[in-house]
């Protein structure tokens, strides 16, 4: 699996949510998770989360770092879900702070947006932790400065978990049956 | 999703990761998390992960809080797999304690076994915390009296992780292609 | 499984067959069957039954029962056209008139239309039994008055077996082979 | 898809329902619906049903009419149980009796036993139909007599059903989603 | 399996990729090989290979032997692009020429164009290999005349493997494990 | 993907076509093709292609090029079925001999065996090429000398035929639908 940090700042506004766009930006031809930093203003005809799009919800952050994951190996919304659970999870452990499905919440307030979703052809995630916010936590008011080295632990542990989960399957005998 | 904490002492031989193993014992025909208390000896018949047959391993401990999980949902051993973290990091958190891949750490010992597998019909987990260990670490050392109270806490967090993530998949768009 | 019946009037025009139709209308988060009475008139760009396309059909009748019905649990066409299959058997038991496929016939006239398909996301069907109807058979003309009570009967029908098969597939071993 | 109605009279033992039967007896490479006429007495080695191991059931009886299913199209628990409903639906039909779940009921008595459940490599449904029972309802019983002519039926109509879904979803375009 | 060879010559604009375009051509409602002579003009919006839209590549060829590939028996991104690999090596031995991944090559220059592709309901394959061309490998320049001969032979090569192969997995028995 | 040639002589006894068999042997936690020379002599008990079974074949050679392969990624029977033909068509062109279905000939005689299944964990392919034999064709006979070399010729090939189509399938847009 790929990971990588752009240093560019690139705006989030859910095209990225789209199949290949790490193809597209980068030629990766590999499962992968990039992260870079930048705004977040979602459009509604590229919101995900149909709640967001009924409740008129807006999806706006002045700064952001994202995380964009796409993976190949086994399209399936179940299996998406949940590794959507170890990402946030992965954030939360290195943020300290809380989680409450697939949102960060620091002093009650939210952190975080996520999303998780497929197409015929592969799984994608975003995870965007505010960086910036007036009206939601932010990694700037926990005083959490290192933004960067966030982005890399983040990417490098999801990576790996992805990967030490491969090497599980590939020990592992079937189960019997009573 | 049903879960349960079963009062009576039970010894954890392997045998309870075969498929169906809660409706024989529960005649529960749902998904499921069931935990109990009892020793844990594993016959090396029974033994999934090759690694430990390979290695000789013993899996022995003489008092431990068991997690048994069995999904019929979509029998995935990837997403098998996936799920398996999510558990051991629910314990993690409750027991504020430290993971690396599906282990529990206390003190730089382990607290913890587990393993993730499928039969044809179903996937099951299985995961199991010391609450006694000469050699290990345990909940006893740690201090953590109220083992029950652990084990529904850790069911009910776990059963409700899972059911959330199937709402989410229920209001989610698929994705686009570039 | 969840089921519903709306008293309100709703006109089927095919856009009801769009994944996530019932968490928009009703805020579903489950696996579910809606049923409600109106006109059908289903536009070109809509249909799904590519031979009706082909051939230019008309999708129209002036009144309908309409059921919708929505699975995210496993998305295969396979399944999916079985399941139609299934519903369309529990209306014909219940009207006592004769099924050819996916089509119920009453006194050798088409009572009803039907079709389902799946998105990368979730399954559809629909089934229309025509309430009234000039061209075709219709309940109406069939003296059959209670459409609100078929339309719960059949709900409540399709949602059980659902159900049922779900329990089934979690108490049945897997097969050997010679 | 093949289908046969073999002559010679088999004790169904339970063996039939593993995986590649009817390529052992017959050679036959397709997806297939066998049936045959004998007695019935299933080993508790060869139960599938655990409800029936569970309870220490025995499924016996002196004549019945059998039919195999097996198919490697796609193997899927959901899919075989949600196949046995419409195999089930079959015989229903064609004997004019009453239907629950995957039983057939005659004048309140049971007539049918019927069990659907996969290997890794295929899936397979038994249903048999008492010609003959002391304790239970029979084909004899209720004064139907050409048993062979009802075999060729149901064979028949279950294969024209399953090719019949499989044309179904060669000319169904996909859904869009919400 | 059905194939065909149309006579007609058909310009190859990538609509026939298009899920179910063998089933408003013709008809068919099988998993299909179907061939035909025309030219090549793949128009961006058509265009399924990422890589050649983000090079800006031209898919042109005055004149091409076509073969459109439609399964509709297990959608697999993974089992389609395997499958092409066979579909592509039937051509090379055919003529005798080399491949190279995907593509056809003819004293180093390259014969053909390939895609493979999966929507939620079919998975499709293109191959296009040269009859006239100015720029690259072509039929004409390597004396090869009989391309109505080699269309069928292919068709019926493919269509004769996928067969075999589906005889294959219904006489073989699951592996054991260690 | 991981390949290997094993200097060591191994008798090939289809215990080899286990599931983990590449990690007991060499630790292996990657989907693999392994390759080594030894006797073939498989036992009845092990005998994966019924037909053998029925029609009480023989499976031996005195000295055969043996690779086993072993796929996590998708555990499907027609994919695993499908790997195995572009398997035995690479070993086809490095020895220039002909093919039919899965097997090779060499002056009308037999050359090899092959079989492909899955457990429910993994996928498996054994493919083995006659080195001396009284009765079939080998490549002694054939004076093709340089075993070993053929074995990793043949290892890397198909281990780079895997990886390609997994590259391809990172950079191909779904198909869409009429």
């Amino acid at each position: 699996m790929d990971w990588a940090f752009l240093d560019e700042e690139i705006v989030y506004d859910g095209s990225q949510l789209k199949s290949l766009w790490a193809f597209t930006v980068l030629g990766i031809k590999e499962d992968s998770i990039i992260s870079f930093i930048g705004p977040c203003d979602v459009k509604t005809e590229h919101m995900i989360d149909l709640q967001d799009v009924v409740e008129g919800d807006v999806i706006y952050s002045p700064l952001m770092l994202h995380f964009i994951v796409e993976h190949f190996d086994e399209v399936s919304m179940r299996l998406t879900a949940t590794r959507q659970r170890l990402l946030v999870n992965i954030a939360k452990e290195f943020l300290n702070v809380e989680r409450e499905g697939n949102d960060l919440y620091y002093g009650g307030k939210k952190l975080s947006v996520s999303i998780a979703t497929i197409s015929p052809i592969s799984a994608k995630i975003h995870l965007g932790i505010n960086v910036e916010s007036d009206e939601y936590a932010s990694l700037s008011e926990m005083g959490f400065e290192n933004v960067r080295e966030l982005a890399i632990d983040v990417c490098r542990k999801y990576a790996y978990e992805i990967e030490d989960i491969e090497e599980d399957i590939r020990k592992t005998r079937p189960a019997s049956s009573f």
